[in-house]
């Protein structure tokens, strides 16, 4: 005789193991949706990938909510870049899962077209950290930092906070 | 009393949710092992990530199932990179499943080793979207499309479409 | 009348799965642990990704344990080039589970601050196969392998034995 409360009991176990397998796979493909948002162009897809009031410091710009977002996008700098050819690269997201938060770190890349040379320049190289809440139209950004890996204390002190 | 019925049911549903997580898992190791098979010169293995007719569009040149596939591997242009020292590396794929079909976007670069400097260049650039099919032996792509993103409106707007 | 033994099984086959893609997820953050743990010359951290007498052998060095590991994060040359602004930055693994064992591949890129340049610049690209063991304290590093791609014979054989 097998005992349906305890099939139960492991079924639950099983149901609340893949919520967290599927957090980390949404939150991944979140991650992996920013850059063809912003270099496409898609300024309302770039920032609903923010909740309405989320924060993007990079410095010196400090972005809240998402019609700075949107105009980062549109602006005159951003599109310059995307004309001449560029890519926001990501790297492997780290996704740090705590209930209805995440914190998720990656590096991130900007490339950019070389008129001079036949191929790309590696214009900029930071690290990212995100934080997510989990809301009623899935997980959004509260809030983001990325900051420059260029040998300044603040970028590996953010980095030492992420190992 | 616990009901039989509706502990069937839940198991259903976390075994439906269960594959859509390895179907992701499946895809993202794919795309991982694009790299490895063309800097190697494993022409089979290359191919392999296709249907029979599956096709690569990798503008100019648009590529027709296996035989050209393999060829591309074994060609000359190839192999010179390869003995050169090239690296064919992917971004983190974003992955849209839909039943037994999927689409996957992610960026790419070509690599070169720099002969003149102690390093690499970034020669490509390029944006990537994958129809995967699943099969009996897996998923394969049936198309995959691959565009640098040198400025023209034709990349922004495979990106816009991915976004 | 729903048979129980039946449902038992169907549960356990899931729970098996669901575990194969935790461990893939696992490993994943693992990966993208290291570029953190690395730049922000984060020793202990680093160290730990292995087992007690872990293997890295990044030609020419040959690192023997985490005595070894912790000494290359501390030491003149990891320093300086952290100081002057580098990124460790890993590619999307290809993972190879067997039970308690895994295999780990993906491309990894240094990329420093370009000091003549407004950029950085890529000083090394490479392909790296970590080994893995399952242990009390989660996955750990029994042996990684790093090889430049330059053209040799034995990054490319490494590759092929990858693809």
């Amino acid at each position: 005789m097998i005992d349906t409360a305890a099939l139960l009991a492991r079924l639950e176990a099983v149901e609340a193991r893949l919520r967290v397998a599927e957090d980390q796979l949404a939150l991944s493909r979140i991650i992996a949706s920013y850059g063809p948002a912003v270099d496409s162009g898609s300024a309302g897809t770039t920032a609903d990938l923010w909740t309405e009031d989320g924060v993007y410091d990079t410095f010196p710009v400090v972005l809240h909510g998402r019609t700075d977002l949107s105009e980062m996008v549109t602006g005159e700098l951003h599109q310059s870049l995307i004309q001449a050819g560029a890519a926001h690269l990501m790297g492997p997201p780290r996704i740090d899962l705590d209930g209805d938060r995440a914190v998720v770190t990656h590096y991130s890349q900007l490339v950019l077209r070389d008129e001079a040379g036949d191929g790309y320049r590696v214009w900029r190289t930071g690290v990212n950290r995100w934080e997510f809440l989990r809301t009623e139209q899935g997980w959004k950004a509260t809030h983001r930092v990325n900051r420059q890996l260029d040998g300044s204390a603040e970028a590996r002190e953010l980095l030492v906070m992420l190992a």
